[in-house]
């Protein structure tokens, strides 16, 4: 068996990829699903991850899934069906009616649906399957795509992060994209290259009008306008901002965990001083944290509330008190800072 | 007199923004030195600053500089006079070609070298006159185009912070921007209702090619496709990175001086404990701010060589050694990070 630290060939644009984001995460003889639709990028993801296979002992398992939206989403299942019997990977189809108590997905927020109940599936499959890990296909293009769409709607810096190459989906669960840094065009080079065709317009059921107007106006435009490597400097900004708010976040953490006197779901005794020592950001940064900890409702909480909550925790600031959302009461006196809740609020919903 | 604590008309979108911007860092009775085109948005930061005068006894000095590139633009220069004679604000005017041995400014790169020579000349008024402030008219909507601009060239988080609402210009000179919240349709409508009118154009002045279409194609084209607040979500990261980056320079500053043991223009000492304790991104800018500390060249520095020098201080690093720009050495030994220069190097090119 050839040891997973074999070399390849250096002008592949894939496979040294994938093996060192995928085999620095999945061990050895561990199983892994791949999300397939059939497309260019899927396709490409679920065929190296088939080449590598021997080298990693992966137990590898596709997962398809057809949401009923066009005419030969069948024909595509069959495609992809045929694909993994000849790169002898088992596969897991699942169909949305069949699943869902209808027959077909309606058109109105579909998108988000159908992304929902991806997930979900994803989640059911992988622990059917005892695997920890669940790869995605995005490639540097949805990369540039997404920063670019979150920029346009008006996200901070959180949101320009993009997507992470490795996140949670469900408890002991995570999504791998080791596609991240990889842009489309070098994929279908790749699978062309092979002599491995792929289907057309199957990327198109992933994305809402916006991020189509995106990729196939915008984008274009700006590479063809104002910087070709466009999409390359979208994703160093979405690294870069990744790794600050990853900093941040930890900086908080810390701070957050110096300043914890007593923790209970109703109510949340601190030692302000910890948290007066961290700069701003960092500490309404902290109080998210808090918030997200008690699953207390950080999705109706507004810049101006945790602006407020710092400024209760400031080293300058006196006694004094402040409500916010879901009767979340906040009371200082002198260095301790009391948090109640009337009761154990149901949990808030996800935020984007 | 007025106290510099009154009140303002609250529909008034202009007036009571510049007195707290203004009020807030030019004391009562300082100069204060305002770069004037005679746009919209200049014109109206001279006229509410001239109504303010009273109230906060500032002395005002309009500045107006005559790159000499349009054929009319003596006549503009004559209706500035005219304006702050009006205003009862002395006036200072430069030429392009008096100040600088020419008669005009080349067309090719003339935007940078009409930047760079109207710093100068500002720097020299203000110094002139011992002012320490010197009042700039940007508005939101310049805030806007900038972060769009650096966005797709490829700046960082640094970058999308856009200019700063103050910022140094030269020793104990700093840069004033009272309107960068304030869109350039408010402060067409409030001269409009004041009678006031404007020079068209002169803003096309300050603004290369690019920056032209991405004013009067790229927003309008955002604007209306897809989100029509989008000035203001810019205006907004820019706000947040400017916030992080402060913070993040902060801390790395901090970790700097902890570490430092010897500091002098050709040899460094530094104990590595402190910056070890800083995350990489902030543990890289401790290094920025040391590189500039010393005038070392710092423009010269890629990504590479600031990880590597991050690396370098590493707690789980050992003894080791690298070479960067300017042959400046680094050696690590136990705990002790030592840095040499060959010479005190010439001052670096500032960095963009």
């Amino acid at each position: 068996m050839v040891s997973p630290s074999c070399t390849f060939d250096a002008t592949d644009p894939l496979l040294p990829v994938i093996a060192e984001e995928v085999g620095r995460r999945v061990g050895q003889g561990q199983p892994l699903i791949i999300a397939i639709s059939g497309g260019p990028d899927s396709t490409a993801l679920l065929t190296a991850l088939a080449e590598l296979k021997e080298t990693f002992a992966w137990k590898l398992t596709a997962a398809h899934f057809d949401h009923g939206w066009r005419a030969d989403s069948a024909s595509d299942a069959q495609w992809v069906a045929d694909l993994c019997q000849r790169l002898a990977v088992p596969l897991v189809i699942r169909r949305f009616g069949e699943d869902h108590g209808g027959t077909s997905c309606p058109a109105t927020g579909r998108e988000d649906r159908g992304r929902r109940w991806r997930r979900r599936m994803l989640t059911e499959i992988a622990r059917d399957l005892g695997a920890a890990w669940v790869a995605m296909a995005h490639t540097a293009d949805d990369q540039a795509e997404t920063v670019l769409h979150r920029l346009l709607r008006g996200s901070g810096v959180r949101g320009l992060a993009g997507m992470a190459p490795a996140a949670p989906l469900a408890a002991g669960m995570h999504i791998l994209r080791p596609l991240l840094a990889v842009r489309r065009q070098e994929i279908e080079q790749w699978l062309t290259a092979r002599g491995q065709t792929w289907l057309r317009d199957v990327t198109n059921l992933d994305t809402r009008q916006t991020r189509n107007r995106i990729r196939h106006v915008l984008l274009p435009l700006l590479r063809r306008e104002f910087n070709p490597e466009v999409d390359a400097a979208l994703c160093r900004l979405a690294r870069q901002c990744r790794e600050l708010v990853e900093e941040m976040t930890a900086a908080a953490g810390q701070g957050l965990t110096a300043a914890m006197l007593e923790a209970m779901p109703t109510l949340v005794r601190l030692d302000v001083r910890p948290l007066a020592a961290l700069p701003p950001a960092t500490r309404r940064e902290a109080f998210r944290l808090l918030w997200r900890g008690r699953g207390w409702p950080e999705g109706a909480m507004t810049f101006r509330h945790w602006s407020a909550l710092a400024q209760l925790a400031d080293a300058d600031r006196g006694d004094g008190a402040a409500t916010f959302p879901g009767a979340i009461q906040a009371r200082r006196t002198g260095s301790l800072l009391r948090l109640t809740a009337e009761s154990a609020p149901p949990p808030d919903k996800p935020t984007p």
